[in-house]
């Protein structure tokens, strides 16, 4: 059956959260072996899903570290060979498979330059997780579905596990014991995900929006809507958005626009009334409260990417199931990109 | 007439260029009252257009500090009030107008931090120039159009010339010389951008694509298309577009590769013959050489994108003005953005 695989790897989800969860303390030691005493800054090396995952990592990073966090452009090493100073930093590399070569090798550039080097990845005995300082391993298992979900998941909560062994976050540690039960809930109810993916069968294109810690899953949906149903689907922050993009917005163009509350709630409301009311805009929202696609309330605003990326796989799931497509696998694709 | 403002501005790029470049020793200057003496990283904060001119940035500026270059995500200021510790860092705003409230934010709060504080921008006398240490002044003119062309290309010299300031630079000085010939080469030669301008007249989307330098073209050719002709269009690194977005690609589906001589080159011509023979696309190359799109031959790679990035506002506003729009006045935008 076509999305099989993937609906399966869904559905793993809690339990893969719920472990990684219960793994606090050991993830809270390899953080404090590889933390460099004076930290001077945070640096994340990624590609893909992983990179929408360090996006997310960013912000929980900064927020505990209270350093500048960047983002590294792989191509600086691989392509032309920069030599960074880079005494003091954290590097962490995000990658499902520890497999891609680029990700490895600017690892090891970014040590060589002086940083302490962490990887986030699904296999510790990959050459990416022999060649860092500490491993956090995800064990969410094996992927086999090529669209990334169940180890897009395990990343958040791996990053945001790694942000609270840093320094103070903004949630309470009791907090993670409802997100597993939450994306159940997800998991238990894909009628208003399959509305969504109704409304998507004959789209030409799309853009998702998303705001703060919500940035991440508007980034990460448009690229499984990408991979799974063919869309071209583009994924905003919202101020970004009116930074020109909204050009393309005309009437009945679709947007999927990630509403959760907190502090980036207030923007994406003001966001979605304008795009319907002023550019006619079709605007399926997804959140908590009173939207299209419900996400059940109760996480932290920190944590609610979690729960939202499910919402996000099932849409994207659904999408390629009514266009005939099999979301498992996307033709021309595989599971570990060789890029260099 | 539609698209006679921006055919205007994008006239005086090479005058603009020769002026800024002429004003290096006043920008190396401000450079040297502003760098750290012991500089931790560099960290860069820009919206839109701007924050595509920052990407470059960060290339040449990583490669002449030797130091990480982070790009600042506004929100954990504005929304979140994150308090970040950057003693050590130089903080670079780029902004068109200077007066976007949530980058002069952003800037006051890293200044706060410990960070030295830069600005680049059309208008010292606007509030992100007075808050900032120092300022480089584009002195471009006034830019009438929506879409920014003067104001970018200027942006992208800037910063290169900054990044002469901090330190070794992969060209030489006297490569300047030729960018302004370069330049009005492509204004001469409307041509080959008409007819890919034709190519876009009935398209749903398009991606683009480039690689190292030349990505941060490939994000502002996609924006400017998306402003001025209302096409879906997504601009993606080479290696990031075999991460799972290259699905989207089917059969006739219109690309706009920008293959460069230099460093990105062989893994671009890989991705242009790939995306042709086993995905069908409809490629359109921009580059030195045997391409669809020419620019003249002569700039280092580095100094490159300052060429290829009138050829893609040339193939923006034509394509803008085959589907019959005005690329001057995008409905819906505003020359600045409020964003907070």
């Amino acid at each position: 059956m076509h999305g099989a695989l993937m609906a399966e790897e869904m559905a793993q989800q809690p339990d893969v959260i719920a472990n990684l969860v219960e793994r606090r303390d050991e993830i809270s030691e390899r953080v404090d072996r590889v933390l460099p005493p004076d930290i001077a800054g945070i640096v994340l090396v990624a590609r893909g899903s992983s990179d929408h995952a360090a996006i997310y990592g960013r912000y929980v990073l900064q927020m505990a570290a209270r350093r500048i966090v960047a983002l590294e452009a792989p191509s600086l090493h691989t392509l032309y060979g920069v030599r960074s100073r880079c005494d003091g930093f954290l590097a962490i590399a995000v990658s499902q498979s520890g497999r891609t070569p680029e990700i490895g090798t600017v690892l090891q550039r970014l040590q060589q330059g002086g940083a302490r080097t962490m990887a986030v990845t699904n296999d510790a005995a990959s050459p990416l997780g022999e060649a860092a300082d500490e491993v956090v391993e995800l064990r969410a298992g094996i992927e086999n579905a090529v669209p990334a979900t169940k180890t897009f998941t395990a990343q958040l909560a791996a990053l945001a596990l790694i942000a609270e062994a840093v320094g103070d976050v903004p949630w309470q540690p009791n907090a993670w014991s409802s997100v597993p039960k939450l994306m159940q809930g997800v998991l238990d109810d894909p009628a208003p995900a399959r509305a969504a993916g109704d409304v998507l069968q004959e789209a030409h294109g799309l853009i998702t929006v998303g705001r703060g810690f919500m940035f991440s899953v508007a980034l990460e949906a448009a690229l499984k809507l990408k991979e799974t149903s063919h869309l071209l689907a583009e994924g905003y922050s919202s101020a970004d958005l009116r930074h020109g993009p909204v050009a393309v917005i005309e009437r009945a163009f679709p947007v999927l626009a990630f509403t959760v509350s907190g502090r980036a709630a207030a923007d994406m409301v003001d966001l979605v009334e304008w795009l319907r009311a002023r550019r006619g805009a079709y605007v399926i929202t997804i959140g908590e409260g009173d939207v299209d696609v419900p996400i059940p309330a109760g996480a932290p605003e920190p944590l609610a990417p979690l729960v939202a990326s499910v919402r996000a796989q099932q849409i994207a799931r659904e999408a390629a199931l009514r266009r005939d497509l099999d979301p498992d696998f996307p033709e021309g694709l595989t599971k570990v990109t060789p890029t260099t």
